[in-house]
């Protein structure tokens, strides 16, 4: 069996674009630049699933995006998390985390989710300026 | 400056064991069993803070210990999660999950801490266990 995106993510993300290894997704929570890696490879769970020979890949990834999510909302910290509980297939979470942000200094998931998705063209503007900001 | 441990770290878990980058910490949490990665570098806040050269060291230290939690508990799920926005200084949680566990399916955060911390008797078990589980 090939890789498949598991429907969840597609459903609460927009897809950003592919790097080397991993798909980035945007989460479609308009409080947070927050944005989701997932390999594509078949049958990741955990995140040491990862095969030896890819996790260099895998990291560089993670500090591209840091990067990218750092300085667009110039960033007091990132968070990095591999959690996979309601979607088991491996998915990274990137999320750049102000101390004035809605749920600082707690992680992102200990406040409810948010009232509306984003969407239309706020979502589109956010997705463009991530990706410009992910080539750079 | 060298590195030094963040005092609240030490206070709020046990020294486990030094493994080749990281020194490994259990966090004093008896609902879940949950290790957490301090490699021993000084300066290091966020993840891709890490220097390309030690990368693969961290991904082995977080596969060794995620292997050792899942098989003491038959793990469902390993999360695994850099935050650090209460301690800026990186440190890598390792958390072995379990479809019964108090907060599944969400993250550990997502509950109010513990009402006692793991001590005594339970702690030096536990500890134990995991040290052995580690270096096997």
């Amino acid at each position: 069996m090939g890789f498949e995106m598991h429907p969840r993510l597609t459903t609460d993300c927009a897809t950003l674009c592919d790097l080397p290894l991993s798909t980035a997704l945007l989460a479609r929570d308009p409080r947070f630049h927050w944005v989701i890696l997932v390999p594509r490879i078949a049958g990741l769970r955990d995140l040491h699933d990862v095969p030896p020979e890819h996790r260099a890949a895998l990291f560089d990834e993670i500090e591209t995006v840091s990067g990218a999510l750092g300085r667009i909302v110039d960033a007091d910290k990132i968070n990095v998390a591999a959690l996979g509980n309601q979607v088991s297939q491996l998915h990274v979470h990137v999320i750049a985390r102000r101390r004035d942000d809605p749920t600082w200094p707690d992680p992102v998931w200990s406040a409810p989710a948010a009232d509306a998705a984003l969407a239309g063209a706020e979502l589109a503007a956010r997705a463009q300026r991530i990706k410009e900001e992910i080539s750079t």
